[in-house]
C-alpha cells in the first residue's frame, strides 16, 4: 500500500483468507494510524497512534476488550476496558518508560477537546501500550514528550508506514529488527466485514523464528550467531467493523496468541504480551439518555471464521513488522539486521 | 497517634481484634507513609506515598497482589503485580487525571536511584492508584507535578496525618469529606504479626453510610439533604509482615470489599475500587542467581484470622478517613461537611 | 407467600427498594423453583431446582454470568457460563458430595427431552451448585439419587417453601439453621422490572451475624455459646427480567458479596461462595441461523439501581433462609437452633 | 516405551530440548497413568486416570494450577484448583456426558480410602476433564460406569498405551483419529528435572494440521477431502518434579496453548481447551499443624526454559496422540483414518 515490500510480496502466503485492499488495519473503515518517529544517534523511539474512528472517541466510544497473555508490562487503561468494555481515546503505543508521559499527554489531548470531562461528564481513560526499545534506544533519556503524542494522533491516516517507524523505531523482534506491522482479512459473514491487526513487535529468540512453518530462525542462525535470550513484548491491536459485543471481542483477542505462536513466540517471563480488540460498529455514546438500547451482535455459532481471521492477521502482521523494518544501528552501536535481508536465504532453504 | 481523633476515640469499636500501637498501616514494621498536599482556592489535591520498606524497592521487591472490585479507574501498574506477584516501587496515590504525571515522576525517581534499570537490568513498574477529586478540586488543571511525587515519597514516615491530606485532600466519601484513613490489627499466628490498611476514600451515597451497623447516613440525611448519586472510587492498601505468597495476598485483598460493604458501599458503576496487598516478609531480590529459593508461607488452613483482620481494618480505615477529615470548601464553592460534626448525633441516635 | 414468617414479617426492613408481590425470585416472570427433601434420622439433605423459564432451556437459553468469591467448592457448569454467557439447563442445588450424581441426572433429564444433543446438536452443560450439609446430614452416605433431581425439577412452581427444605434441608448458617431463602426488588427502569435472589446458606460464625445492622450474633452469643469456627459456603442465584448482556450480569453477580457482607460474612478459606445471575429477556436460541441478531441491553450508566437491588435481595434472602428454617436435629445428635427463636431477643436488644 | 511408533520415530523432532527416557509424562518420578477402554460396535469411549503420585492424594496434595483457553466444556474441579492451588484426587479424563458419573465415582473412590472426609476433615474435590467423543461413539448411551473409573485408576502405571485408548478411544483430531499422547523434556535447572505433558486430543480441522511446520493437513487434503468444521476440545495435563508455586504452575499452564497452536489449533468456539499443571515437589499435607511452612520455588527469572519445555511437550504430545492412534470405525459407520497412514506422504511432500 505504501510501496513497502510486505511478506506477501515475497510469495509467502499466511493462511487461506483474503486480505483487504491494503492488507492493513485501516482496511477497517474509519480506522486511522499515525506515527511520530525520533531517530538518530542513540535515540530510536517514537509514538504510534491507532484511532478507532476519526470522530470524538470520548463522545462516541467503541466496544472493546483486551487480553493479557503475559503481564510483565506497563500498559495502562486496560482495567477500564475490561470493566466497561469500551475505548474512549486513541490507542497510543510507545516505549516502556514513556507510558506515564504519553498517558498524561493523551489526557491533555482529550481535555482540550472535551471541556466537560470531570465537570459534568466522567473522567477519561487513556489507553497506552508499550514495549521496551532500550536495546537500540536510550530509553532512560525519556525522550518522548507531549508533542510527539499529539503529532502521532494528528498524523493518523489510512496510509501509514510499517517497520522501524513510530513506536516501532527502536524495537527488536527475534533478535532482528522489529517494529510496526499490519495485515487484514475479509470475513464473509452478513454483507461482509474486515478484520485487521496491527502489531508492535519486540520479542523472541532468533532460533525460534518461523516464517509460514519454515524454521527461518534456524536457517539464519547458521549465518548469524546469536546467543541472546528471549526478551521483550508484543502489542496487538485488533480492529473490525463487524458488530460484536465486548465479550465476543474478548474471545477474539484471546486468539491473537495463536498467531503469535506460529511465528515462534514463547511469551517469555519478562514480556508484556497484550491484545486490544475493538469493533467500530455499535458505538456507545457518552450521553445516551434512554434506559435501554439495542445492539447488533454476531451469532456466536459463527465466530470461528473471525477467530481464523485474527490468527492469520496476527501472524502476518508480525512478519510484516519485520520485513518492512530497515536494519538499524542504535545506542552504543547496538545493531539489528532486517528479516528482509534473509528472505532469499529462507525461501531458498525451504525449497531444498 | 498524631493527635487526630479517630473513630475509636468516639467509642466506636469495629470488630473484635486488637489494633496495633498506632492503629495504623505503619504498625507493620518498615512501612512508611508520606503526603504532599496542595490546598487552597480551587485546588484541593495531593499525593500520598506508601513505602513497603525504606530500602531500595527495585533491588528488594515485596510479594504482592491486587484485586479489582470495579475497574472503572485509571490506576496503573496492577497488571504486572498480577503477573509476577511483586511490587518494586513506592505505591503512589493521587487524583485521576494526574496518574500519567505521577507514573512518569515515579519512573524518574527510580531511574535516579537505579542506574542499571533498562541497561543491564529490566524495566521498572510504577504503581499509581487514583480517585477523582474533581468535585472539590480543579482536577482539569493538572496541578500535580513531578516534585509533589518526590515530596510525598521523601516525607514518608511512621507518623502521618489522616483525613483531608495528601491524595485525600479533595476526596469525598458518602457525600461528606473523605480522605486518607488507616487502621491495623494484631494477628496472633506464629510469633505474632500485624496487618494494616490504608484507605483513600471517594465513594458512596450519604443515605447508605453505616457506622458499626448504625444507619448513620439516614440519621444525617434527616438534617442534611442530599440527592446526589453514588459516585467515585476507593483505593485500599493492605500491608502485613506475615510471610505470605502472592496467591495468599490475593485472597486477602479480595476480602477488603467485605469491610467496605459494612460501611454501606455499593461499588457503583463508575468506581475504580481496588485493593493492593503486600507482605514485607519474603523479599524478592532483583538479582538472585540461585535457580531455586525457599520461602516461608502461611499454612492456608489458618488464613481465616487474616481475612478477619483485613475486613476489620478496611471498615475502620474508611471511617477514620472520614472522621479525621476537616470540612472543606473547594472548587466553585463546593462544600463537604465532616463526619466528625455528626458523630454525637449518630451515637445519640443509636442509643434511642 | 407460603404462610412462612419472613424477616420482613418481624418488622425488619432491608434497604429502601420495594419487594415484588411474593418477595421471591419467582416474582421474575417465568422463574420457577422446586424442592426434593430427604429428612429423617441421620439424613437431612435434598435438591432444589431453579428454572429460568418453564420451556426447553436447551433450545432457548438465557444470558447468564457467574462470579466466584471464594472457590473452595465443587459446583460444576460455571466455566461454560463464563465462556459463552448462557445457561441451558435448570440450575440444580444439592450437597457437595452429590454434585456428580446430580450432574449426571441433569444430563439424563436433558437428553430425554432433546434427542439431538450430541447428535446434530452440541453437548449440554449441566449447572449444579452445592454446599456441605455434613454437619447435620450423613453426607458420606450419598443419599441423593437421580430421581430426587427429576423430582425437584418437576416440582418447580412459583410458590415454594423457604428454610430447611430441598438443598437447604441440612444446611447451617452462622451456627444456626440455614437453608433456602429468597427476596425480590422492583427496579423502576423502563416499564419496570423485577430482580430476585435465592440463597442456599451454609456459612458464617455465630458471633458475626448481623441483622439489619444489629449485632444479632453477639446478642445470641450471650445466651448460646459457640466456639465453632466459620465454615461452609453459600450459593446465590440472581434472576431478572431486565434485558442485560452477560457482561452486565457478571457485574451484577459481583455485587452479591456486598449483601452477604452485611449479614456478617467473612468468606472463609474453606468456602465455595458463588453467585450465578441470569436474565429471562434476550433468549438465545440453540439453532439460530442468522449471522447476526439484535439484543436489547441496559444503558450501563443506569446500572447502579440494579446493583442496589441485588445487594438488598441477597441480604434479605440470607436472613429469610434462616428465619424460615425450623430448628433441626440431625446426624449424631448435631443440633441447630433457628434464628426465629431469637428474633424477639434481637429486636428487643436493639431497642435498648 | 511401549512398542508404539511415536512421532519422533518418524524422524520428526519437535523443538530442541531432550526428552526423558520414556518421552512420557511418567518420566516425572511418581506420576502414573492408567486406562479403561470400552471399544466395540457403537461404543468407543473410556477413562484415563493421571495420578500425580501413588500415595494418598487427599492426605498429601500437590501444588497445581489450571488455565482455561476456551471454556465451552464440562470439566469439573478446576475452580478449587484455581482458589487453593492444589490437587487432591487422581485426574480423571473421560467423555463429556460422563463427567457427572466419573466425578461421583471419584468421590466414592476417595471416601473409601479416607474415612474422615466430611467428618473431621474437609470435603474432597474430584477433578474430571472431558472431550466429546460423540462422532465415533454412542455418547448418549452413557456407557461409562463407576467401575471404569476405578479400573483406570487401579491400572495406573509408568508404562501406558497411547493413541485410541482410555479416554482417547473415541476422540477425533484434525478429522483424523485422535486420542491420548504424551511427551517429556529434561529441564536442566538445579540438579535437573523433568516436565511431561499428556494430551487428550479431540479438536481441529484437517486442512489446518501442521507437523513440525509442514502443512500436513493440506497435503492430506489433496487425497482425503474433508469439509467438516473445526469442532471439539483438548485437555492438557502438565506434570513436573520441579519445585514450583501454584502461581508459577499457572504461568506454565498458560503456555500450553502455544504448543497447540503449532499443530494448527484455532481454539474453536465450541471447544473446552484446558491445561492442568501440577508439581510433585512441595507436597501439601491435609493435616499440617504448624502456622507456617517453608517451600522451595523456582527463581522466576529462570522460568523461560520451563515455558519452552511445556510448549515442546504439548506440540509433541498432540502429534503422538495421533500417530499412535489406529484408524477407527465407530458409531453409524463414522470413520477416522490415522495420521500414521499419511506420514510417508507428509514427510515426502516436505522434501520436495
Amino acid at each position: 500500500m505504501n510501496g513497502q515490500k510486505k511478506i506477501r510480496d515475497y510469495g509467502v502466503i499466511i493462511g487461506r483468507m483474503e486480505p483487504g485492499p491494503r492488507n492493513s488495519i485501516t482496511d477497517v473503515p474509519g480506522v486511522l494510524v499515525g506515527h511520530a518517529t525520533l531517530s538518530g544517534g542513540d535515540i530510536h523511539t517514537g509514538v504510534t497512534a491507532v484511532l478507532p474512528h476519526a470522530g470524538n472517541l470520548y463522545e462516541d466510544k467503541v466496544p472493546a476488550a483486551c487480553e493479557v497473555f503475559n503481564g510483565y508490562g506497563k500498559s495502562t487503561g486496560l482495567m477500564q476496558i475490561e470493566e466497561v468494555g469500551t475505548i474512549e481515546t486513541p490507542i497510543v503505543l510507545t516505549n516502556t518508560l514513556s507510558v506515564g508521559c504519553a498517558a498524561s499527554a493523551l489526557v491533555e489531548y482529550m481535555l482540550e477537546r472535551n471541556p466537560e470531562i470531570c465537570r459534568t461528564l466522567p473522567t477519561v481513560n487513556p489507553v497506552v501500550c508499550e514495549c521496551n526499545d532500550g536495546y537500540l534506544s536510550d530509553i532512560r533519556g525519556l525522550h518522548i514528550k507531549r508533542e510527539h503524542v499529539f503529532q502521532a494522533i494528528e498524523a493518523a491516516a489510512e496510509e501509514f508506514e510499517e517497520g522501524a517507524v513510530g513506536a516501532g523505531t527502536g524495537m527488536s523482534c527475534y533478535h532482528l529488527k522489529g517494529g510496526v506491522g499490519t495485515a487484514s482479512r475479509r470475513v464473509g459473514l452478513g454483507e461482509g466485514f474486515t478484520l485487521g491487526a496491527l502489531a508492535l513487535t519486540n520479542f523472541g529468540a532468533l532460533a525460534d523464528l518461523m516464517v509460514a512453518g519454515i524454521p527461518a530462525g534456524q536457517i539464519i542462525s547458521d549465518v548469524q550467531k546469536s546467543d541472546e535470550l528471549e526478551k521483550g513484548s508484543v502489542i496487538l491491536i485488533i480492529a473490525t467493523d463487524m458488530p460484536l459485543s465486548s465479550r465476543q471481542l474478548k474471545r477474539i483477542a484471546r486468539r491473537a496468541s495463536l498467531g503469535l505462536a506460529r511465528t515462534g513466540a514463547h511469551m517469555g517471563h519478562g514480556s508484556g504480551d497484550i491484545a486490544v480488540a475493538f469493533s467500530t460498529a455499535n458505538r456507545v455514546p457518552q450521553t445516551a439518555r434512554a434506559d435501554f438500547h439495542t445492539i447488533t451482535i454476531l451469532n456466536e455459532e459463527k465466530i470461528d471464521t473471525v477467530f481464523r481471521a485474527v490468527i492469520e492477521c496476527v501472524e502476518e502482521a508480525v512478519l510484516n513488522s519485520m520485513v518492512c523494518a530497515a536494519p538499524t544501528t542504535g545506542r552504543d552501536g547496538h545493531f539489528r539486521r532486517s528479516l528482509s535481508e534473509y528472505m532469499d536465504l529462507i525461501l531458498d532453504g525451504s525449497r531444498h
